[in-house]
């Protein structure tokens, strides 16, 4: 048993329909859950939670809580710890995914966020804490170039999303080429690029549902018969021949374990 | 029920004692082990390939099969799979840790090493197939320089070892300062730099033991009290307090979940 994630691509609705937020706070079965707000992945927490904080109240949450994390020296005394144990929901805010992990990695705090996500919580995260979902998560990178493998930057993840590599603001930045050549890098693992204000549900680290208002891009690099990303130098295009690829919307399912369309 | 890893440091002996790749034959528990070879971290899998085909015959090994993995069309006609199903014993060697993890990663041969790892066998490797191990890995980085952030490299790993960042030839390298940027990436990871003719052995992602002629460096950095490793300039030395640090040599054990030297 573990929770459920909602992976943003970044720049959700928050003022219209509001049909992620909303989703985010639905998923946990609560009527009006709990939800604590980790802004560790900004270096303008306040800002960005306070934000949060109204619109999740006024969707209905019960009580919002917003956790600054100015640096790794969190106080022993501060009520966190009964935050997280309470809440029903977890949201990571957007920024820089490297502060989020270099932050919060290997503190009291995390290991109390895994341990709720393991109880069954919803893990929300948008734009940095979206990508810092996986095991290891892209940190930079070209946009709108083809892939290259010397100006992506990649680093260790949270880990709460197994087999894929994340990427965010996807269209809107122009990210295929670099999310084709991490994928290049490691084609065990999934790569999925996800659109500005869409986001995906993903359950037992199997089931994936899209929703919002553009789509998702999946590059499975396993059927490739030609790859020369540890021939080439850092900024010559690199040949890679055999990918599949799928571009999925708003109802969309897919089956990470097998690699396809859900059609259940 | 998983297999036990043997991660050496690079630069095993293989003329005179031989202390790790004895070891590696006869953690097997079997007198005469059959043997596979992976080759597919070199860009000259011949030569290196068939340096340890000799030396695993004469230590005992009762076949040595070697598999060079030209690239990712690997032709679904060989032998390679039959050979993975006999074989107590699997051997990365070293080259390149991103040649390794883009030809290899996704294939159905990496799949079924996967599985061969999980019914119990030994899975060893040294340099660049020790650094793959883990989730994510590192692929570059600066040598005999104070931790800075820019230079340093990762990318997801062959995923065998968990919580983990490993580095090799790391005191005749330098790689100290490195591995300590590494591991402020994401302090949720153990940092562990093994030198030259040295090696971990791995049971159940946890107990931890050193074999050979030097020693490991264990940095755990779930202690730092700060780090500005998302503020800095790439080239800026970085600000890092309050590691934990471990040197261990031959004989010691370390429990990487509790994260201690253990006793017993």
């Amino acid at each position: 048993m573990s929770g459920k994630l909602v992976i943003i691509g970044g720049a959700e609705d928050q003022e219209r329909r509001c049909t992620i937020l909303k989703a985010v706070l639905s998923l946990s079965g609560e009527a009006n859950p709990r939800v604590v707000i980790i802004a560790a992945a900004s270096t303008d927490p306040v800002e960005i939670g306070e934000n949060y904080e109204q619109v999740f109240k006024d969707l209905g949450a019960e009580s919002v809580r917003l956790l600054k994390v100015p640096g790794r020296d969190i106080p022993r005394d501060d009520s966190a710890a009964a935050w997280l144990q309470e809440a029903a929901v977890v949201f990571l805010t957007g920024g820089d995914q490297l502060r989020l992990t270099s932050i919060l990695g290997g503190s009291r705090l995390f290991r109390l966020l895994k341990e709720r996500f393991k109880q069954g919580i919803i893990l929300a995260g948008t734009s940095a804490g979206a990508s810092a979902m996986s095991d290891t998560m892209i940190i930079g990178g070209n946009a709108k170039e083809p892939p290259q493998r010397g100006l992506i930057q990649m680093s260790p993840g949270l880990g709460f999303l197994h087999g894929v590599l994340l990427d965010q603001h996807f269209a809107q930045r122009g990210r295929f080429g670099r999310l084709l050549a991490a994928v290049a890098f490691n084609p065990s693992l999934l790569g999925i690029g996800i659109d500005e204000d869409t986001a995906i549900v993903v359950r037992e680290n199997r089931w994936l549902e899209v929703i919002g208002s553009f789509g998702i891009t999946i590059i499975d690099g396993s059927s490739l018969l030609h790859s020369n990303v540890s021939e080439t130098a850092p900024r010559e295009t690199l040949t890679l021949s055999h990918f599949k690829l799928h571009i999925l919307a708003q109802g969309a399912r897919f089956d990470l374990q097998e690699r396809a369309v859900a059609l259940h």
